[in-house]
């Protein structure tokens, strides 16, 4: 009988043995398939990369992220409506891109001037504790009616001014010239009575080349001189206002997150909100030293855009967006939950953070 | 012998499920116990036990980090040592504390005017892309010869530059004054030939309407408002260069960190660092209420700090660095590392991001 017993034993140590590692591997492996609205050329592609990494070591191999880059299941700008149909688990994606679905969508991003003079710490604060991240779930959710949830992830600013073949001084030396522009800035720039064209960005260096373009806004830093902008022009402006605050996001299938389990969720979040903040400094280290080379390699000039022409573009986005909000009760919900939270954040923060540029010149100053 | 079979197999399932279950639960809870400098009604504490919640949260529970406040085991200023000597299996504190060990202890915090004008974000690059983690890890395990890992999770500022009994405007009408300093700050007004006091944070409201002091720096905003500065003082200037960029830590034993599964040191890290940027952005929500309550009840002025101090201040701090990089090789290894990190980024960044206070004063133009 004791013998017997010994034997039950061994026989159910071993089988709970097998159960147990069977049941680890098999059960806990998931995959999301998920796609980019970019090539993977693109350093905005490293975000997803870096996040797809996070959440694989977070997990412990258990939920794996299948980045893909535009196109891979379908093109780069239906990847939100792919999510919504579970042609995709997700996405990696800016919500800049869904405008024509609904302007409120640019609000998202941080907008126009931050906005309300946010910063990409205070566009957080706001989805964080301040009703942002609800709102961009109702957007979707919501007014959009899509299956999906979504997240912030990319700091993919601030964008630059843009190129020039000349030097500008005013909003007149503008006028004359025609830019290549896309999204809100084309919008605001076209309802200043500009003429701007749009083109993808590897139409952007031959049409300088050809003489079809006087200038061209971009991304900035690395992303411009990848593309190679400093070889047709040597005049580069900035900052910008139209993306000096332009966040992109993780977008997933509905069905898709309340099928994963509370801790794969938790990792997902986790791994957006360390990818938004380790990426964005490793991007800033790359854009200073693509900024280096271009001065120093390719005699480009790094000039400062004209406070004029920055204020003819806010204010003019400021009438857009009031005309928007007057016809669409959405945006200016959103609109308004901004300029609340904006208006207690960017005094205090005026006041408290000594301004850049003061540090900046007394270490390095501006050589004349 | 079928029925024997059936009897083996039922009895290894019942004891597979038994085995695998307490498995689960006693294998894979590991609990770390955790001491932080600050008692648990600082809003410092909130970021430890925002980190102790992620840590939970990522590991399903495998993971827990008993957060203690300062005392709890040992005195506050004792969390390094004893998380050496696993008494603490780690704490949260912060590097300035350090610095009467080695004077390099407060470049890791950030340091006086950025240091070299770097930001937060800067900061992090430099630690993450840099070499500054390395160098932070460097720093305790080789120079102090401690058994520790460390990693930055609490972005403690801007602090304020402080609370005076009456208006300033140049450093000869603060040399009239006794003010409360600690640290670094002290050090370089006691260097500047001020007369300074150094106390507890609960001394401070006392000696204040004792009339023993005439002004006094702690924190800045809600922390301020909690011990009571307004109902003494009406003058709270900003900004200040002395701790402009102050970051704290989590620093764990290095035998304790070796025995984590590769999981539970990844979950540490990307807790880390999302607790950086979560609460981050809260702190800087309560901060704005704050200064909105002490000016709108309390009557407090905010002033801006006159630009000839903060230059008298960074500019002895700069004799102090360098006095200190020429008899402290460490000192000097680091504060070089910041500076060539700083020479690439800071130039970059005063030419993309647009001034804060341009939009700032564009949506919130300060009252005259």
């Amino acid at each position: 009988m004791k013998r017997l017993f010994l034997g039950l034993v061994a026989v159910a140590l071993i089988a709970s043995a097998f159960v147990g590692s069977t049941t680890t591997v098999v059960a806990q492996t998931k995959v999301l398939k998920m796609q980019a609205s970019w090539p993977a050329s693109l350093t905005l592609y490293d975000n997803f990369t870096y996040f797809a990494e996070r959440v694989n070591k977070l997990s412990d191999g258990s939920l794996k992220i299948e980045a893909m880059p535009a196109g891979q299941v379908v093109p780069a700008f239906e990847v939100l409506d792919a999510t919504h149909k579970k042609v995709l688990d997700g996405s990696h994606a800016w919500a800049g891109y869904w405008t024509g679905k609904n302007k409120t969508a640019i609000l998202f991003t941080g907008g126009p001037g931050g906005t309300f003079g946010m910063d990409y710490m205070d566009v957080m604060g706001w989805f964080y504790h301040g009703g942002g991240l609800d709102l961009y779930n109702e957007f979707y959710q919501k007014e959009l009616k899509l299956n999906v949830v979504v997240f912030p992830i990319l700091p993919a600013g601030p964008q630059a001014f843009g190129w020039f073949k000349k030097p500008i001084q005013t909003v007149e030396d503008m006028k004359g010239m025609k830019c290549r522009q896309t999204g809100m800035a084309g919008e605001v720039w076209q309802a200043l009575g500009f003429t701007v064209v749009n083109m993808p960005g590897g139409e952007i260096i031959p049409s300088a080349q050809r003489g079809v373009i006087d200038c061209a806004e971009w991304v900035g830093g690395i992303e411009d001189m990848q593309l190679g902008f400093h070889n047709v022009w040597k005049y580069h402006y900035s900052p910008g206002l139209h993306e000096n605050v332009t966040v992109g996001e993780i977008v997933i299938n509905g069905d898709v997150w309340k099928e994963l389990s509370t801790q794969h969720q938790e990792i997902i979040k986790s791994a957006a909100n360390e990818t938004f903040l380790v990426w964005w400094t490793k991007w800033q280290r790359q854009n200073a030293d693509a900024l280096i080379e271009m001065q120093q390699k390719h005699g480009v000039q790094i000039l400062r855009t004209p406070t004029e022409i920055l204020l003819t573009f806010i204010k003019k986005w400021d009438e857009i967006a009031a005309a928007e909000s007057a016809k669409n009760p959405f945006f200016k919900k959103v609109h308004d939950s901004q300029k609340a939270y904006a208006s207690a954040v960017v005094p205090y923060k005026r006041s408290y953070f000594p301004p850049y540029s003061f540090m900046a010149n007394y270490y390095f100053p501006v050589e004349k």
